[in-house]
């Protein structure tokens, strides 16, 4: 038996979310397939994060317990040319020590929201960002955004789903900039609550467009309660980019 | 009457090609039937250039003929309403001189080919750039363009079905550059050949493997036979850009 731990893109759009799901296509399942139709196995992918549907990967980590004698190359090359027609490819592939888990083992996760503010509809980048239509002060968002870094409860940003243990979590960072027509809102922590990331930039999207101050944000935060929630921004521009693991 | 001039986005891959086609969706045809759902008249769009199957617009020019009295502000956004869900989005629009056209005024055009040079499959980009897996010399390749800058017979690089009355053409621009695992190809002129865009990148890639030297690109120039074309690139990697008009 050989531990691979692989980094996957995924295009979100067409997919019910990373995890396998009863009522649709997953990009859990979609590797599972591929891995099987190469091995004869029934691996289980383990990943550093379980995005939701229509959330997409630009590295996400993940990894999968094979028998079958393979080089990580040839299992990289053959994953990807099994999986089409899916949205999916193995970016690199290695093998690693046995104890080594994406999730238990990630000690940093960073995401990535893309706005993308103009008034004319997308058509490129249709389900790949959130459109906002008002004029953005992308300065006046990313000072608001401090207030949310550090220590804190973030239960008003927790989806009532959420299966953590605690709300309280410590964001390292959350940084907003202005490239060209988008606006990046950057995220990383050692671990997120169920739609943090887009609970935070929906809230910063307010304070964007002077809806509210970024006062109203720290009362948002202070609250602790789900109902101060601003707004929720699609999935459609949020991208897990990297996980991070003690060498 | 008033002429109204528009910058159009679009994602070109359902589409035949920019001009109407009997056979199936275009660009024009998305347009003109937006405008007679709006005005209830058959306006006809001329556009700056004619994209071919499967090619994209980020600032295509056009201008159309509306009777009906609406301001350019209105007409953009009822375009953009009514256009859905074609992926074809309506930048700016303003009036402009009845003698005006977007195609027979314009002097300068650009465009950019954007290869992604990866081993991995494409997933957001598929249909958006051409994937060349071998890694490409880009300093080779932007060297060897030079030699096609200015005026040249450009026979080798011209389609069959090319109705240019000349094969003679001044190319302004070519320029090679890396961005990431993104290889862009700029490229300016006052007007193009058909297909020239597509055969300069292909054979400019046959440099960036190796498999041709820059002196090979200079022979295929000089040969003015397109059977000395090294390789016509896909249509999935180009962009029209821009064009440029006298003030």
């Amino acid at each position: 038996m050989t531990r691979f731990a692989f980094t996957v893109e995924f295009d979100g759009r067409p997919f019910m979310g990373w995890q396998r799901q009863a009522h649709g296509p997953s990009v859990q399942q979609a590797m599972e397939d591929a891995i099987h139709a190469i091995t004869g196995e029934n691996a289980i992918i383990h990943a550093a994060g379980r995005t939701d549907a229509g959330v997409h990967g630009r590295a996400m980590r993940a990894h999968a317990d094979i028998e079958k004698p393979i080089t990580p190359f040839r299992l990289m090359e053959a994953i990807n040319a099994t999986i089409r027609p899916h949205p999916v490819a193995i970016l690199g592939c290695e093998a690693v020590a046995d104890d080594w888990h994406a999730r238990f083992s990630c000690i940093g996760r960073a995401y990535e929201y893309r706005i993308v503010n103009r008034r004319a509809p997308l058509t490129f980048d249709s389900g790949l960002a959130w459109r906002v239509t008002q004029t953005l002060d992308v300065a006046a968002m990313h000072d608001a955004a401090q207030s949310l870094v550090g220590l804190h409860d973030f239960t008003t940003f927790r989806s009532a789903h959420c299966q953590s243990a605690s709300p309280v979590k410590t964001l390292d960072r959350l940084d907003v900039r202005r490239e060209g027509e988008s606006v990046i809102v950057d995220a990383a922590a050692r671990s997120f609550l169920h739609h943090q990331v887009r609970s935070m930039v929906g809230c910063l999207a307010l304070v964007g467009t002077g809806k509210w101050t970024g006062m109203d944000l720290s009362r948002a935060l202070a609250a602790k309660d789900r109902a101060e929630l601003g707004l929720n921004a699609p999935p459609d521009g949020l991208y897990f980019m990297s996980a991070r693991y003690d060498k």
